[in-house]
């Protein structure tokens, strides 16, 4: 079985608006081994759509199409899929209850427009969308299915995991089991060496290496027809792909960093405080974008200036003229300095060069140090991050998150893949 | 004249890698006023990767193919498009002694592999990398233009920026004047409203309206066959449109708020500090975005706990308690904390509620209060911004930006469009 996905819109077309929906799509379609053969993008064109849908129908064995479904002149989706199968808009009742109370509940004055919604090509099954009015549509086609989503991304994603995942995975006919975990710290490669061919004793089950800035996910996704086989193969792969990696796994699934950080916070009751200078806020921001942070985030310190190290956080000045303001004795006392005034558990210090000028041989661009001070002690790490000003900062601030993750845990700071 | 973009690559079919590559492309080629007719993804498979080169030249003037040109297995663009053009691959000795030149330069060793890249199909004109060993390549089939462009981002926008889009736009035998003005703190029916039929004026040219959380950029695009004529409009609009919007247009063109905040402070020899509750870095971190930023940033405070705020940058205890975190005089107080503790000219503080809890009948989710203090004056402002925690937080950054341009600018702070 493939699924072609077709995108639909002038403002994707354009490049204006990326396209996150069929990104969406593929990942949460490829999770339940739903095959992707094809994606398309047209632009609001009537004959467009119709030859893309045809050429799908032809090719794949089901079709997936985003976009176009609104009350706007230029959305056309639900139109040209009625004229293309053959299927006369009808309007349903249902749907038109739906969104006159929608309507009625948000008091505000809709357009009449809005009612065209409630048009559907013939024999469509209706999909609800908790999240607005135009409906998610099944049409069984010479028994391809052809689903039509909205283009709001919320919208599509709410309907894509409450009917389209379950419905094609459903219609593969294999069981499917998969997990992720998330590493930092450690290169691919040396994931790589670390686990070899140990997939190999998975039967029907294989593993992804995903990296980014932020690290190294590991997704193992199992496959079959016998859904206790599927279940017993992945939890042995968890169970040996943890025994592997387990000293750099940060999370599961799809958690990010900070709120691990966050949730250990919370656990021991503890509160930190930031001193950056490189990162520039970066990791406050982060450690603040959790809702409900103010639990444990008290206070940062964006100690750009030398005097503003000295002053806010208590760098020793001698230290700065002796050995710079990107040194290990700075971003100690950063981290030290912060927890000290204000008085928390825990402190954390980044100091480096960001680029892209101000490196030199003894310190390229990319030098980052970053402290750590906690009742457990003090401790300052040195690194050498590669790419742009902009790479530098994130990975510096994600390294910063994980070496917070490792003190509250009681972890070696340093991630090792042999523990 | 229509082209079609190809995307090959497995991941980002998978929806593992979002496509930035054909965003980027299609926006350089609109703005050339090259239009994009269809655009399709398909994975590293030969038979998918000739078929869809096949419809597109079946359909299209033109086709830009994109990734599949590296050194490892899985890239296998060259060698398809070779076969299903009937244009053996042929060895460029031009490239080969290139790509051995990079590789003697990097002082790496590199694969033997990498020599592959020399293989070139029959007939190809070679666009040189900048930045990488993999050419662009384009061949003319039958008159339409095939073009390969490497899939890293980087060198892809470069080859499209020096070669595609000049030869593309070449082709479309029509003269392109085009110009954006960024607009920031007014909605787009605002200025609709105030432009309106105005762009019947410009024979030739289109006026775009494109809204993001950063503000609506307003673009510009004249074609005709007269590129005089073309100038003359694109000039005539510039200066009709910057009539009407030009009080709440903060920058031309691709450059970034905080950069023009940056270069006016530069200007004035000021430096700045920041106080921030809600947006919790964020404000700061853009700031610094910018590099050099140190010669106007001097330091931030996250003021996140209500002990913070009145030990780093003394507000008023009494305040809080009288009128909440999330107030004026707060607001006010922070900026001019900032600014007073920095020992600068120009303080600004944020107070707000990102949500997603914390909200009230009063002060419901989204509202922030932004002060700005300077040798000017102090000034606080009100806001109530949509979204998510995210956005909120994201347009609560851009809006204290503008606040500062226009204090910077001796604009009065809020913008209207009329003056």
């Amino acid at each position: 079985m493939h699924v072609e996905i077709i995108t639909i819109g002038n403002e994707v077309l354009s490049g204006r608006t990326l396209d996150t929906n069929f990104a969406f799509l593929a990942r949460a379609l490829e999770e339940a081994s739903v095959p992707i053969g094809w994606h398309s993008t047209v632009g609001d064109t009537a004959e467009r759509i119709a030859d893309a849908l045809r050429r799908a129908l032809d090719r794949a064995d089901g079709v997936v199409l985003t976009g176009g479904l609104g009350p706007t002149p230029d959305d056309i989706t639900r139109k040209v899929v009625a004229t293309t199968l053959g299927r006369p808009l009808q309007l349903d009742d249902t749907v038109l209850a739906g969104i006159r109370e929608r309507a009625k509940r948000s008091g505000r004055k809709l357009p009449a427009s809005i009612e065209g919604q409630a048009l559907l090509p013939r024999g469509a099954t209706v999909w609800p969308n908790p999240l607005g009015t135009a409906p998610g549509l099944l049409i069984l086609e010479d028994e391809k299915p052809v689903i039509l989503l909205p283009g709001v991304p919320q919208e599509m994603e709410a309907l894509a995991t409450a009917f389209v995942v379950p419905y094609l995975r459903e219609r593969t006919g294999v069981a499917v089991e998969s997990f992720t975990l998330r590493t930092a710290g450690v290169f691919e490669s040396q994931l790589h060496e670390r686990i070899g061919n140990l997939p190999q004793g998975w039967p029907g089950a294989t593993l992804a290496y995903l990296p980014s800035y932020f690290g190294v996910d590991l997704r193992v996704t199992a496959t079959g027809p016998d859904a206790d086989l599927v279940r017993s193969v992945a939890t042995r792969a968890h169970a040996e792909l943890s025994a592997r990696v387990g000293p750099v796994v940060y999370a599961e699934g799809g958690r990010a960093i900070e709120e691990v950080v966050g949730e250990a916070l919370v656990a021991k009751g503890w509160h930190i405080a930031t001193a950056e200078s490189c990162t520039g806020g970066l990791l406050a921001r982060r450690l603040t974008d959790t809702p409900g942070s103010s639990r444990y985030f008290e206070r940062g310190f964006v100690t750009y200036s030398n005097a503003s190290k000295t002053q806010l956080v208590g760098v020793d000045a001698g230290d700065l003229e002796a050995h710079g303001a990107v040194s290990a004795p700075v971003a100690e006392q950063l981290a030290r300095g912060a927890r000290a005034r204000a008085g928390v558990e825990l402190g954390v210090g980044i100091t480096g060069i960001a680029g892209p000028d101000g490196g030199s041989e003894e310190k390229p661009v990319g030098t980052v140090f970053i402290a750590v001070s906690s009742p457990r002690g003090e401790a300052v790490r040195r690194y050498r991050f590669m790419g742009t000003r902009r790479t530098i900062r994130e990975r510096a601030a994600q390294t910063a998150l994980d070496l917070l993750r490792r003190e509250l845990a009681g972890l070696p700071l340093d991630a090792k893949l042999e523990g």
